[in-house]
């Protein structure tokens, strides 16, 4: 019998770029089933570069179902600045996810390195190379904040 | 001939406590509308706190229709996991205003005391208090992060 399918979302966010990646686990097997970025530009107003984050991200849940999402935590080596861009980003995906009901998983940088690489302190380079290997893609995904979401969302597979 | 009013929003963003305070302007005066606070606890989820705060900021929207905003710009004072923290609560209120349509008028906590009390150092407390006397209100609001968001709301007035 064929275990049931779970769908997990996994968000790299940002002001300008917010990274995303859906997969899928069926049993120990891990599958993309898509990744994108959502970008924004410094001439939009910074209301409308988090309306366009929140509205895109909510379009990637409904369209795809996830039912959990693994993001990544503060990164504390950010300055007070980037990580005040960072959080309002963060803020307005995660509100989207609220709203599709999705469990959330935070993982440090180094969980993920480890969930993905076997060492919490792999380049980053090495995690991207496994989140290619992991999904049986052909390439690494593009743009790196893709790569970065896909690596999120299989660690939520390891943890949860 | 009796101007339009103008109905304008101000917000004191924080993930454990939102303030925000409805003002309406007539001409040159300026009247208190309604004002509130919007309050999570650690003991929910931080994708919870984010979408009650996106929730009930949408009500206050919907409630009062507000057609502009005015919001303190980031304090560099704060250390970069305080400015994470306000950065997402940030961002999920100011999807709801954006979903709102609202004008977003962004200021310097030093501008935002410089249009109230008349000087760009002034202690909190003048600032509350002129509040009080610019709105005609009984009393300073409370809690202090409502009497924050209508003197944002009163340096829209000022800069709009």
């Amino acid at each position: 019998m064929q275990r049931q399918a779970r769908t997990i979302l996994g968000i790299d966010p940002g002001l300008a770029n917010t990274g995303w990646g859906v997969i899928e686990q069926r049993g120990s097997r891990l599958s993309c089933v898509a990744y994108g970025c959502i970008s924004t530009t410094k001439d939009m107003s910074l209301a409308q570069r988090l309306l366009k984050l929140h509205d895109q991200m909510a379009l990637v849940v409904k369209r795809y179902g996830p039912t959990c999402l693994g993001i990544e935590t503060v990164l504390f080596g950010l300055n007070a600045p980037s990580a005040f861009a960072t959080g309002q980003a963060r803020g307005a995906v995660l509100v989207a996810c609220a709203e599709g009901g999705l469990d959330v998983g935070e993982f440090a940088p180094a969980a993920i390195k480890l969930a993905v690489v076997g060492e919490g302190n792999a380049e980053k380079a090495q995690v991207q190379y496994m989140v290619k290997q992991i999904l049986g893609l052909d390439e690494v995904p593009h743009p790196d904040h893709a790569a970065d979401a896909l690596a999120a969302a299989i660690c939520y597979v390891t943890h949860g």
